[in-house]
């Protein structure tokens, strides 16, 4: 009889990989003859890495690169050498935390770094190369990531442009001529958790150029810009970025990377459930327990409990979810494939006393839970 | 497929009643063919009257008593004449909330005023009398009750004592000539929820009488005049009531029951239990849902959820308690037959708020308990 367990982190609280030690501490109170298979999941940003590093062989790899401000700057990413596979963070290279509030300013920055870090995973050898796009500080519409692997953006005047957010709208011709040739032998995917198209009001300037350091008026005119560039990404490279789910995050890299490099936009939850093999190990369990610190019906979309619940539900294997704080629970959910949600606080509690106590409370309610299995499974 | 829906009240929450219709609002949320046996438990005191009175056919009797202090008062009890059966609160009659607390005084008090009602349910023609005898305001051995039943308390000039707790020390005789002859056709069960002897350390006296306004002299020599009472008691009607088990709640009712008229003294789960014919519904359940405000290993002890339980484990059928706060759990609560226990709260919580949001919380986690069930039921 094999569990498998897989919650994703408790934010603030307990990382995936915890969470599911402490599952697995309150499963082993109940004697069974069971096999626990420990796959703690992520949908995106740093738990990708704690989940992904526990799995595949590998190490950081640290090197120089230049930060949105063109700074000199430490960066790292995860290296797999036995599986050719890079995993790169776009937020330790060209991350909105990098840039002082005062210096933001999504004219002025370059997902350049990030390009870098992508080269120095070519050099190692990349057959892979995983991407998340989270928490970047950019709006240059994926030009710095581009330059930085050999594409050059002109102007009217055939001269080059800074990959920056100001020159979207001064783009008139992509010149791939140098890019780099090994991209056309690696598979880049983007891990990208927003459905956010490229341009208009739900797009990648209006939405997120804000908080980037954008004023109402510089949005405008970089949405403008980034409609600019999308024209000339399919004139020049013969790729319709505009309707992609997806395009809009992280200034338009999602769409430049599509339109620039083939690249793939997957949920991070996908991605981490297929190098997890999950399916494989989903199939053959009589029981899925998953887990994060709020469970609520918009849990459905995308989030990673659910992404392992539509597991569940096609092999048809019961799966709950454990919370730390359960909010409104629809249909969606259930049709999601979660059997049931339960709470891991066993009576009225503060919030930081639950957070303290979060490892023994996520054990207990695993007990509890898996006391009603054994009857069954 | 019948589900048999048992909860006990949640103290200063729901009542048994209204916990029972909380669960069940859950479980009806999952569509399933299933019969559902709403019985509300109580192990004692109020709950008693609120479980009972909804199985048993039947109204409140009012009438006049004398209170704790001879006073006059209003009471009442339960009457079903369907089935001849009468529910007594001693409380009701001889309650410490009826004294108030400068009045206190276990030598002046007496349970005379439960006798009465006895007397008026025999005089409706009771052949069984169920007697709850918590929050008691008296330590007199049961003189009061047996006085009003037409037993004579004796001095050694064979003058009648008055039946409160100063007299215990002075009885030489008991005269049990003009006892009420119905009473011998009558079966008294006392409801009991503690298991003190009649004396010593553990006694009626020594434990309960501090908080009935005993003084500790005077603790003691209500102890010395309970042995007295149990040496006569033994010598006139036969009966040891020393070794009893519950013979020293309500201030030695327990023992005088046992001792002069024959009562036993059980449990007020057992009695609960039986009343409800609840044997019989938990052996054709696949299901059965208790709970209880607070739950933890002493539940195990007497409680009304681990008597549920028990019927449960006897008929292999799951046994899940749904909880507002989860204690200290251990084995014992397991070897009693509780599959699991499941917190109501979803989420850090204030007790207020939970409180608040009672019934919401039951019907939620229960709701998702029985999407859990079904699957396998």
């Amino acid at each position: 009889m094999k569990i498998v367990v897989a919650p994703n982190a408790f934010k603030g609280c307990l990382s995936g990989t915890e969470a599911a030690d402490a599952i697995i501490t309150g499963i082993k109170r109940v004697p069974k003859p069971y096999r626990i298979a420990k796959m703690p999941i992520a949908d995106g940003g740093d738990g990708l890495l704690d989940v992904l590093s526990q799995r595949l062989p590998g190490a950081m790899e640290t090197m120089d690169v230049h930060d949105p401000l063109f700074r000199s700057a430490r960066s790292d990413f995860f290296w797999s050498p036995g599986g050719r596979t890079a995993l790169i963070e776009m937020a330790k290279a060209s991350g909105l935390a990098m840039v002082a509030e005062k210096e933001r300013d999504p004219d002025k920055t370059t997902s350049y770094g990030t390009g870098e870090l992508i080269r120095r995973a070519l050099d190692l050898g990349a057959e892979t190369i995983y991407l998340g796009i989270g928490g970047s500080a950019t709006v240059d519409g994926g030009m710095g990531i581009a330059a930085a692997l050999g594409v050059k953006f002109l102007d009217q005047d055939h001269e080059e442009l800074p990959p920056v957010g100001a020159s979207l709208a001064r783009v008139r011709t992509i010149d791939r001529s140098q890019t780099d040739p090994r991209l056309e032998r690696v598979r880049i995917e983007i891990i990208c958790d927003v459905d956010n198209p490229l341009l208009g009001p739900n797009g990648a300037a209006l939405v997120y150029g804000p908080q980037k350091g954008a004023t109402p008026e510089q949005a405008l005119a970089l949405d403008a810009g980034m409609a600019n560039l999308a024209d000339i990404v399919e004139r020049d490279a013969g790729k319709d970025v505009r309707a992609v789910s997806g395009a809009g995050a992280a200034g338009g890299v999602g769409g430049a990377m599509y339109g620039l490099f083939d690249a793939k936009i997957r949920p991070g939850i996908d991605v981490v459930l297929d190098l997890l093999d999950m399916e494989s190990h989903v199939q053959e369990a009589k029981l899925v327990i998953t887990g994060e610190g709020q469970i609520d019906y918009q849990t459905a979309y995308g989030k990673a409990p659910a992404g392992i619940a539509r597991l569940a539900k096609k092999h048809r294997v019961p799966c709950v979810a454990l919370a730390g704080s359960i909010g409104r629970v629809t249909d969606e959910l259930y049709d999601a494939g979660i059997t049931a949600v339960i709470s891991i606080c066993c009576g009225p509690v503060s919030l930081h006393d639950a957070m303290c106590n979060g490892k023994t409370l996520l054990a207990d309610s695993a007990e509890q839970v898996m006391r009603i299995y054994a009857d069954f499974i």
